[in-house]
């Protein structure tokens, strides 16, 4: 479905040296900047550029309700989603600020929310709702194979026209009361690990309330039948729809060589599972921070991926995007801008 | 000779607490920003504000010479340190490009380089050397007591300078060939640690480097009898012009009620003298990364503050300062930015 090319297979190799060679020369100690040298090495293979740059960056909100909230596994009730969508358009939300200070252009999609939303309008806000909210997994499959397909579809859509706005940079945030236990469901099917191993505090439930979680998941699992499962059935048995329609946007954002920003858990989830349907999508990818939902760590490492940030945070939204972000156009700012031993007249240790 | 108040002790506990529910009743589960939330309530109270603001925002990097670099302690030569600080003045090194990208604006001192600067004019290069780099402390005092107040004294009225300008955040950092190893021997007489937990990779030796630094430190320690000495002592026998400017200069940023911004581990050393000879100083600090060397973290871990950044960065120059500075205008900016849960209409986890 998605056609994602292998930065390391198909560049030529002259190219991949020049990169890495861009990086050594620059008036620093080898490897000093840290993980910013691997990030500008990724952002110019993605480009296929050694002047990169990073274009109209933006970040998607999805945002969707979660049968399985009736299950009691979340602190804050459903209407919460809704909420927090409407102040998200009114500017008064954590990614709002962020974003607002990082140039971030911010958009909010209503993926499946429990309500109307009438008489919303907001040039930065897309209703197009699968539906009200999936089924409770607990009981039933989330949603459909016509509406998992649907939502994939949908998130490529979005990604596509942001693409053709002159994006090239676009990060993943969310909103969904209930959604750390679909995503925790998700990683506990993919990974196949018990539900104990994914399932965290989300927004603050205590020690019993995680144990509650991670039953939920395990007889989930059991349920649906999702041991080695593929990826679609996964998503469409215990997913959400804020969750598909981000694997389909991340999908299509390296499809269209974009460089792809991933949040915290969630979004993190849906990024294993893009890379589980094209191995290849990894190569696009930044993880901008590691969340205090317990089961994100184990799932970077699973990964194999190191996050920008760690500073504990565990908001969603996109939060820890908007705020790395200025780590990422650090990244690019001293492969364009620093100069070179030579360029200088400093000497390296060698001379 | 700096006075220091205790925010601790000296604020109205009214305004404390104001502080914290300002913070806790914005619309995201409380403690959710992480490391965002305290840095928030730390710069509110030095500046006594519900609506604190940072302004005039820069960094000072301070350079000089070492001795103790004949002691072959690193892989770049003595020149380097000239070079770069002529870099830093064309533009060139990556806390131009970062301090660009991030609106800091940048000073660079000569606290004691080796050489003249002849015809160097420049509006953002302070030209005031103590003297031509530090003696050699493996084999004398690395400066003078009269040295060593002189630079103190200069480094206070730098910041003052800056201060009444309308800066109140300032972020530090250094240039100068050899001055981990000038750190190191500070930390090993401060924390009273071998030289060997306090020795690192600097710039790039290898093992054996950073054992032949572990040797030259212990000796010195012996040598100066610096075990259980003063502060004072310590800076004055093992330590750099730009070391002991660093530490005159964030005493006083403190007494001036500024938030001071740490860099790597020379910067923390500084850091770490400055809280020995003043406790309250610590208060007013965030320490902006972790580096890769060696000691860092045990240094971090032995003033107990926590850093924003760990990107593996060891670069110095205030990189880390500069790259870090975009996340502490995000603490600010959710303070006073975010909506409350009242605000939004958005439900709490109570109601």
């Amino acid at each position: 479905m998605f056609n994602i090319n292998s930065l390391v297979q198909q560049l030529p190799s002259s190219f991949i040296s020049a990169v890495q060679q861009t990086i050594d020369l620059k008036t620093k100690p080898q490897g000093s900047l840290g993980l910013l040298e691997p990030l500008a090495a990724k952002i110019a293979k993605i480009q296929h550029s050694l002047s990169p740059s990073l274009n109209a960056p933006c970040v998607l909100i999805f945002a969707a309700d979660h049968g399985i909230a009736d299950e009691g596994v979340s602190l804050f009730p459903k209407a919460v989603t809704e909420q927090m969508v409407l102040n998200f358009l009114s500017g008064g939300a954590a990614i709002n600020c962020f974003s607002r200070q990082n140039g971030l252009d911010l958009t909010i999609v209503n993926a499946g929310v429990s309500c109307d939303f009438v008489g919303v309008e907001h040039s930065g806000f897309i209703n197009k709702p699968i539906a009200k909210g999936t089924n409770n997994f607990s009981v039933t499959e989330a949603m459909s194979e016509k509406q998992y397909l649907q939502a994939l579809q949908q998130g490529a859509d979005i990604v596509s026209s942001k693409y053709n706005a002159g994006c090239n940079v676009i990060g993943f945030g969310e909103m969904g009361i209930a959604n750390t236990t679909s995503a925790a469901a998700i990683m506990s099917a993919l990974l196949n690990l018990s539900g104990a191993n994914c399932a965290g505090k989300g927004t603050g439930v205590d020690e019993a309330g995680v144990l509650h979680k991670a039953n939920v998941i395990d007889q989930a699992i059991e349920l649906h039948q999702l041991k080695a499962a593929s990826p679609a059935q996964v998503l469409q048995k215990v997913g959400g729809f804020e969750i598909v329609m981000m694997v389909g946007a991340m999908l299509k954002a390296a499809e269209l060589s974009m460089l792809v920003l991933v949040d915290g858990f969630i979004c993190s989830v849906a990024a294993l599972a893009a890379s589980k349907m094209e191995a290849n999508f990894i190569e696009y990818t930044q993880f901008c921070h590691q969340s205090n939902e317990q089961a994100h760590q184990r799932l970077l490492a699973a990964m194999d991926v190191q996050p920008l940030l760690n500073l504990g945070m565990r908001l969603g939204e996109g939060s820890g995007v908007a705020v790395a972000y200025p780590l990422v156009v650090s990244a690019v700012s001293f492969f364009n801008e620093m100069a070179s031993f030579a360029d200088a007249g400093v000497s390296n240790s060698e001379g």
